[in-house]
């Protein structure tokens, strides 16, 4: 399990020519937490690799990965905004959340030298809610927002059976196609679009970009929350969001972004092989 | 002034989001020493910089070049063997020595975006004899070899004053050539070729591969050596040459290889503009 890194973490261990290296490629890059978290996971572990921050433009990104393809010893790559839907079209392999998805985060270079992607954005919001001792399967859950990060949300919730799943978006179209995507990949799972009403659904989560700014609306009227729901906001600035705090007012448990960010480096790094 | 790091270096400063990105690419790549060297350096002097290995062989050179330019955060390169040569054909502009030699072992990125190249080899030699007190200007010097390095050194050695210079190597031609090149580059340098003879001259240096295998003949016969030369060997391993104990044994002052490479970190560290 990956726990926040120190305030002084960062520190892989020392690097030499043998040193495997890892990186995360963005545009803007300087805000990134992989590096300190990574890095500091390497030299607790012992693993003997470092990984750097790349700032790449969506215009360089095909020399960029052309790149870590030539360099052998990239062993794996974390990829964020803007990049995660074009690299999910320029890799040779993706599995089944990124596809679904139609996006990665973080693609791996296989023995046969393939680039192999993934997604664990919803993955990672799943791990860190099971960290804090919840569990979703067959609790009727709320997803406001049917982009990138409420498609990751919906398919990995759908993974652990939550269940009915309502989607609401503010393009009743974009709503519907996610989840019409959903019940294609687990027919078993009821998934349909719905108010931004959460009557009803034990668990609430905002996957819309809501909150990001101070005068932003709320996802959802926080009066309509009971004290039986948790609530989870995927927004990581403001660490903890106005809506999450009027939430907690409310009553209700919550959880931030940032757990979620925890809970994907954990699912990145078992996909990296670094950690088991 | 760079010195060799301590047995533990190889830390930099913690890695995050804005951390600048050097790198050292090479075929193989696991014996290199500039990440441990490079990386205490920036610990040391408080630059908040990595420089990682990067395993690139010659058929992804062109990928990986296109990468390193698409990667923005990413300041500088160190090119090592097979690529010097490959490499000076493929950025945009060539320093001084870097034209002359037709190989660079060290890249920038300019505030243009435009990748620059140079070749501190040579200077890292003169560099290392300088600060064990040797000068070379206005030596008669022997040059063994007219290869890579051999070129390096001459060019180096001409820049310093060092005069006059023979070239020898087992291949007339090439001598002939390297001495053509340091004559046109410094017409005021008695630069020729000439036997593995160091009667007369007050420094040698080993610039052949000759003394990296146990059972290699020596560049020169020791008996040859009198006690007032300066005898320079840029093989690196084994870290002190036969040929440099026999010159040891015959009085000489000596320079192993690894001293050159000392000289070059500083040369390059500087190239690269993160130390004064």
């Amino acid at each position: 399990m990956i726990e926040p890194p120190p305030p002084d973490g960062g520190l892989p261990l020392p690097i030499n020519g043998d040193t495997r290296v890892y990186a995360i490629i963005g545009d803007p890059i300087g805000q990134v937490g992989s590096p300190k978290v990574f890095n500091t996971l390497f030299r607790e572990n012992g693993v003997p690799a470092t990984l750097v921050p790349l700032h790449v433009t969506p215009d360089g990104l095909n020399d960029a990965l052309g790149g870590l393809r030539a360099c052998r010893n990239i062993d794996g790559v974390i990829v964020t905004v803007p990049h995660k839907v074009a690299v999910s079209k320029l890799i040779d392999r993706l599995g089944d959340a990124g596809r679904r998805i139609g996006a990665v985060n973080a693609i791996r270079r296989e023995a046969d030298g393939a680039l192999f992607g993934d997604n664990f954005d919803g993955k990672g919001c799943v791990i860190g809610l099971q960290r804090e001792g919840h569990t979703v399967s067959g609790k009727p859950t709320l997803i406001i927002g049917a982009g990138g990060a409420g498609a990751a949300v919906a398919h990995a919730f759908a993974d652990e059976g939550a269940s009915p799943i309502t989607i609401f978006d503010i393009d009743g179209q974009r709503a519907e196609a996610l989840a019409a995507s959903v019940r294609a990949a687990r027919p078993e799972i009821d998934a349909s679009t719905g108010p931004a009403d959460p009557a009803g659904c034990a668990v609430v989560v905002n996957c819309s970009p809501l909150g990001m700014h101070p005068d932003d609306s709320f996802p959802l009227d926080p009066i309509s929350l009971s004290q039986d729901m948790l609530v989870v906001d995927v927004i990581l600035k403001p660490r903890i969001s106005r809506f999450l705090e009027a939430a907690a007012e409310r009553g209700c448990a919550t959880q931030p972004g940032y757990r979620m960010l925890d809970g994907q480096a954990e699912a990145i790094a078992r996909f990296f092989g670094v950690i088991e």
